[in-house]
C-alpha cells in the first residue's frame, strides 16, 4: 500500500475533526485510494495544549510553519486555520514548494480563491476547498463539475447555523431574538462576539464563493450586501406565519442581463418552499440553473465531522489525482463581474409600521406609496386599543431605492411612530 | 479553440436534450473548457423520422453502429439509448477502440456498471454515467467523490417521479390510485404500460447503483427486493395524514453488522421530514454517513433538460480529463456483496384490516399479535356501521418474517374479513 504524508495548519474544531475521521475511516479510505494517509505534523500555536489531548501520538506538533513546508515528505497541506491573510501566505508557499492544498477557510477563499487558483494552476498543484461553504454538504464541487452545463441564474441558501437556530427558535417558540441568541450562545451556536454570525457576513463570505463559481466571475465579500437578523422581532415572526411565510436569513446571487447581485439579508419565504422546513443549524441551498431546474442540497453546514467529511473528501481526491496521473489543475474561468446596481433589484416587501391610532392614518400611508406607485397586496391592521397600533402591508415588487424613498417619506408623516421593519419577500 | 466531435447512441428525450443545452449553453461550456463539442453522429433506428426534426443540418444521422464506432474523429460517445443488452455490446467497443462513454441508461449500469468500469479503467477511457440515477440531482459523483470519506450506512430515496406525482395527487386530493395513474398517464408522467414505475423496478435499479456505489460492493437489480404502490388505497393515505404520515415509494439501501438490504417499497414517514415535502415528479434522496450526518438532495429526476444537464456535466468532465492529462480512471472498489436476509429486517408497520362487524374481534386480533410478541402502538377501529368495519393499527419494530406469519395468521381467523394492507414505517 502507498503512503501520503499530509500536514495539518490547525487543530481546531475541523482539524480535529480530519484527524478523527482519517482514524475512524481509516479502512475505507485506504481500499479507495490503495494508499495510507497519515498525519505527520500539525501547526499549532501553543504546543503543549495539544500535547496533553488524547491525539495519534505519531502527530508531530510545532508552531513553526517553517518545519512544514520544509518536510519534502509532505505532499498536501490541509489548512484549517480560519483567518485569511496568514493562511494566504502559507498556502502560497505551499503551491510554490509543489505541495498541494485543501483549506476549509472561507474567509480565505471568498477574498483570495480566484488568485490562489490561478497559482495553483501555474505551479501544476491542486487546491480543493469543498468545506468552505455549508460544511458537509457537497455544494462546491456540484457547482464546478455536475452543474457546470447550466447557465445559473440563482443561488438561494440557508448557509448560516447560527442564525438559522435563532430564527427557528424564534419561530417554534415565539421567543424574542435576545432570547434566541442568549440560547444560541448556552448551546455553543452563536460565539460570545456574535456579529460574524447575527450580522450576515458569514454567509457572506459563501455566498461570495458560490457566486464566483456559478457565475464564473470573481466576487468577493466586499461585492455582498449584507443586512444581518438583529431587528426582527416575535412579531416580525408571527406576522409572518400568520401570511404563510417564515423568515430566514438567506444569502441570494442572481445573474441577469443587468449583472450580478450578492445579498445576505432576512427574507420572508413561502412555508411550503423546500428552504422553509431548513430548520435549526441545518443549512439548504436551491441552485437554479437553465437546463436543470431548481436543485437543492440540505445537510450539517458546519460541525467537526461533517466539515471534516468534506476535508477529507478533498484529501481523497488530491491523492486519488495523483494516482490517475493528473497533470493539469481544472481551469477555473473569472470573468471581470459586472455587477448589479443594488437600488434596482426588485422585490415585494413586507412593512411593519407602529402608528398613531387615529383616523385617517391608514389613508396617509396608502397616499404616500400611491405616489411612488408602488401597490398594495394586503394591509392588515392590528385590533390595538392602544395609543399606538401595528400596520403590517405587503407590498408588490419594488426597487429597493424606490421603497427607501417611501419609507423615508412615511416616517415624516405624523401619524408614523416608527417604520418598525421592512423585510423583502423571496418569491421562488 | 479545440474542437471535441462526439456520437449520441440514441436521439430519444435525453439525446434530443443533449443536442438542444449544448447548442443552447454552447459559449458557457466552450469558455469553461477552451473547446468546441460538437455532436458529429446520432445513432437512430429510423433516420428519416430525424431528418425532418429541426435539428442541426451538420449532424449525421445513421442506424450503424459502425459508422460510430469506425469514426476516428468520435473520441467521445453519448450513450442515452435504455435498455441494458445492445448498450452494453456498444459500449464495450467504444472502450475497445479508445473511445469514452458516458451514459444515462440506469438498466445498463444497475446490471453492467462494475464490469463496464473495470473495462474502462483497463482500457483508459473514461467512463461516466451521473444522468444514470435522479436525472438533474447531482447525486452519483457527490458519491464516489465528496462522500467518498464516510461509511455510509443508509440511503433513502425518492427516486421514481411517475410513481411519486401519483401518490402526491392521491395525497392531495383524496383520489383514487386509479384515477391518479390516468391523470399520470394523460400528463405524460406514466406510461401506458406503467409496470416499470408503479412496480417499483425502475427504483430499484438506482438504488443498486446507489448502493454498489455508497458500500462499495457490487450489487445489481436483481439484489433489491420490490414492492410497488398498486395496493395503495385512498384509506390507506388518509389512515396516513391522520396519523401524522404521508406514503411515498421509498428505495433504500441500509448496510450494518448483517450486511446490505436493498428494498423498494411505499412507507409511512413522518409529514416533517424533508422527502415528506417531496411533492409531485421530483425527485429527493437522503444519504446518511458516519461523519456527515444526513445530506438531502432534492430537483427534478427526470426530463429532457435537466437529465441533460447531468449527461453534458460528464461529457465536459471527459473532455476536462484529457486536458488535465488523466493517465487513469478511478478505482472503483467492489467486494463481493453481502446481503442482509431479508427476513430479519424490522421496522414498524402500519396494518389495514377489514373485519366483520361483531363483539370480540379487537380480542381476537390482539391475541394473535401477542402470540408474535407484536406490540401494538395504537389501533383505530372506525365508527363503521356497515357489517365490514375497519381496525387501522401501528405496530412496532418487527421483522418482516415475523410479520407476514402473524397476518397469515389473522387471515385466518373468522371474524378478519380482508388484510388490506401491510405497509412498513420508516423512523429516519
Amino acid at each position: 500500500m502507498k503512503q501520503v504524508s499530509i500536514a495539518l495548519l490547525g487543530c481546531g474544531t475541523v482539524g480535529k475533526g480530519v484527524i478523527d475521521v482519517l482514524l475512524m475511516n481509516g479502512p475505507i479510505i485506504e481500499e479507495q485510494l490503495n494508499t495510507k494517509i497519515t498525519v505527520k505534523r500539525v501547526l499549532v500555536r501553543d504546543i503543549n495544549k495539544y500535547e496533553q489531548m488524547n491525539l495519534p501520538s505519531a502527530i508531530l506538533f510545532t508552531n513553526n510553519f517553517q518545519d512544514i513546508i520544509d518536510d519534502e515528505e509532505i505532499s498536501l497541506v490541509v489548512e484549517v486555520m480560519g483567518s485569511a491573510d496568514f493562511a494566504k501566505e502559507c498556502i502560497e508557499e505551499c503551491f510554490k514548494r509543489g505541495k498541494s492544498v485543501v483549506s476549509a477557510n472561507k474567509d480565505l477563499i471568498a477574498d483570495y480563491g480566484i488568485p490562489l487558483l490561478k497559482l495553483s494552476k501555474e505551479k501544476q498543484v491542486d487546491f480543493q476547498f469543498e468545506a468552505s461553504v455549508a460544511g458537509g454538504i457537497p455544494i462546491v464541487r456540484a457547482m464546478y463539475a455536475s452543474l457546470n452545463g447550466n447557465k445559473i441564474d440563482e443561488i438561494i441558501g440557508i448557509m448560516n447555523g447560527t442564525t438559522n437556530y435563532i430564527l427557528t427558535q424564534m419561530t417554534c417558540r415565539g421567543i424574542t431574538y435576545e432570547e434566541a441568541l442568549r440560547e444560541a450562545q448556552v448551546k455553543g451556536y452563536a460565539e460570545a462576539d456574535p456579529t460574524n454570525d447575527v450580522s450576515g457576513y458569514d454567509a457572506a463570505r459563501k455566498i461570495a464563493i458560490l457566486g464566483t463559481l456559478g457565475f464564473h466571475s470573481e466576487v468577493t465579500f466586499r461585492d455582498v450586501q449584507v443586512e444581518g437578523i438583529e431587528k426582527i422581532t416575535a412579531e416580525d415572526i408571527r406576522n409572518a406565519l400568520e401570511m404563510g411565510y417564515v423568515i430566514k436569513l438567506l444569502a441570494i446571487a442572481r445573474q441577469d442581463k443587468e449583472g450580478i447581485s450578492l445579498n445576505v439579508h432576512p427574507g420572508f419565504i413561502r412555508k411550503t418552499h423546500p428552504l422553509a422546513n431548513v430548520a435549526d443549524a441545518y443549512n439548504g441551498i436551491c441552485v437554479r440553473g437553465n437546463c436543470v431546474g431548481d436543485v437543492m442540497f440540505y445537510g450539517a453546514g458546519a460541525g467537526s465531522l461533517p466539515t471534516a467529511s468534506a476535508v477529507v473528501s478533498d484529501i481523497m481526491n488530491v491523492v486519488l489525482h495523483e494516482h490517475i496521473g493528473v497533470t493539469g489543475q481544472r481551469d477555473f474561468v473569472s470573468h471581470e463581474a459586472k455587477l448589479k446596481p443594488q437600488a434596482s433589484i426588485c422585490s415585494p416587501y413586507y412593512l411593519r409600521l407602529l402608528v398613531q391610532n387615529t383616523t385617517g392614518v391608514l389613508a396617509g400611508i396608502a397616499t404616500v406609496l400611491a405616489t411612488y406607485h408602488i401597490s398594495i397586496r394586503s394591509l392588515i391592521q392590528k385590533d390595538e386599543t392602544a395609543d399606538i397600533a401595528e400596520v403590517v402591508l405587503l407590498i408588490d415588487q419594488s426597487s429597493h431605492c424606490v421603497v427607501q424613498k417611501a419609507l423615508k417619506e412615511l416616517s415624516e408623516l405624523t401619524c408614523v411612530h416608527t417604520i418598525a421593519n421592512a423585510i423583502r419577500v423571496i418569491e421562488v
